[in-house]
């Protein structure tokens, strides 16, 4: 009967390292893609097959959820933490498919920097929410909670500095409306990020 | 005693279709401002008019939830239920007043189509809602809901499409700014109600 | 023993006062930059101290409430008023900031008469927040919520208003595209506001 509450097959722990390795993959894409400076068909697609499979794990995540009974943690902080990896996800592909929406090309310096940035926090993010599986791993959760606080505020001072450029200095409207959007969302990525921190902590504090 | 639990005046089921019924008729409305390409003072007034209704619908059902001991589902997923609602009143209601702040005139082809799509998604979700009364119609509403999402996926299609199209053609910035917030908010009431079909869903889930 | 549970040291309404005296802090420091018309260096450190304590008193209350078994309302209240709070200081640092690093100078009257509505909101939501430390004080929390959402109606009209000025007859995109965030994100200020004042009004009324 025991089974029954805790069924071998809803191990929660793999489900979210699973949806944590595609935005892993999702963020490593965006910083091929900046580095190349153009977004083809091809990429375009790649870019949705990851973000499919983000939607997957999230799915799979909230039925799991939904069916049972007894959970690690609480449920409302499971369904916290599915929500929020699937908005970096989602986050990361709303700027592939922007530069393609807004026939960006060429290697924009700011850009890459973000994208470096960003694949730091996703990576710090993926050692938070794999140390969630052993209270033990208490001290390397904060810690990696702390780096993904670190670079959001990273990535606000780069947001702000990389909009004062472009502001003082682009005289063509149209490509401002354009980079404005595409750092905001850069920038998103990595407050979602850090929201995902956030729900990782308290879950190890109420642990703890 | 049971009915101070159970009170005859507070029927959620009954509520939610009063609420969801001026989501119907914002979006029909909207579909009419759309198709006219002109927002007039009497057509604000009537926007303004059911949107205030809508708030009405919203404030009883948060006002009876706080007085109720027994709901007949979970008191986060009616709150959060009147709450999606509420929020696709107003992005209609946004809509149809910034056409009237941006000074917009003119039939545009592209807002029509938004405002068709839109409406066939308000009805969606407003069948979806209705069906949460008896847990029989749980296909029909997973239908219903398995519709909105697919309508929110032709309209992050559509809104691609016209961006790509007014960044590319409109040499106007100012338009530009404008028409670009006016697509935006539209796709955005098609998130709204894709957010009004995951609560429903996932009410129907856990009754089932 | 009783004390674990109640401890003398954590009076969660201590914290709010705290934590609200910040907001007060940042919109009487925003009204003073907007009627100076400039952001200094200066200026930008003081701004970022007092959010910086704001953090500081949200953190506190994000703790307590971990470490804390009985709360005077619920867990998801505290949580969820300490970030609305939150964000109120966060969005006034945004304008202040975005002056900044737009580059704007000059006193602009709209701004101005924002910064005053604003203030005049946080206001208001500092008298709710005190009053949730006595049932008896109902009336007058009910009084300062209905306050804070007519300050946002104000807001909204407002915002409308110079929002169709400033697209009818600024001619130049990229002040128009500056003044656009920092007029909108005025309104947000008064916004979250009103999301406090939802908070509070909804805790009040449990507790009633």
């Amino acid at each position: 009967m025991i089974f029954k509450f805790f069924p071998k097959e809803f191990n929660f722990f793999d489900l979210f390292e699973k949806q944590v390795s595609h935005a892993v993959e999702a963020a490593s894409f965006f910083r091929e893609v900046a580095s190349k400076g153009q977004v083809t068909e091809d990429m375009l697609s790649k870019m949705e097959e990851i973000e499919h499979r983000g939607d997957d794990a999230a799915h799979t995540i909230i039925e799991q959820l939904n069916k049972t009974f007894i959970t690690p943690f609480d449920r409302e902080d499971i369904y916290a933490l599915t929500k929020e990896l699937d908005d970096v996800i989602d986050m990361i592909n709303t700027i592939v498919s922007r530069l393609r929406i807004y026939h960006i090309t060429g290697v924009d310096k700011n850009l890459v920097e973000f994208a470096a940035v960003i694949e730091l926090s996703v990576h710090a993010m993926a050692r938070a929410v794999a140390g969630l599986r052993n209270i033990k791993n208490v001290q390397c959760v904060f810690d990696a909670c702390v780096e993904v606080n670190r670079l959001e505020n990273v990535g606000d001072t780069m947001r702000d500095r990389v909009l004062e450029d472009l502001l003082a200095t682009e005289k063509d409207p149209i490509m401002v409306i354009k980079w404005k959007d595409i750092y905001q969302d850069a920038e998103t990525v990595l407050d979602v990020c850090e929201d995902v921190a956030q729900v990782v902590d308290s879950i190890m504090v109420k642990q703890a």
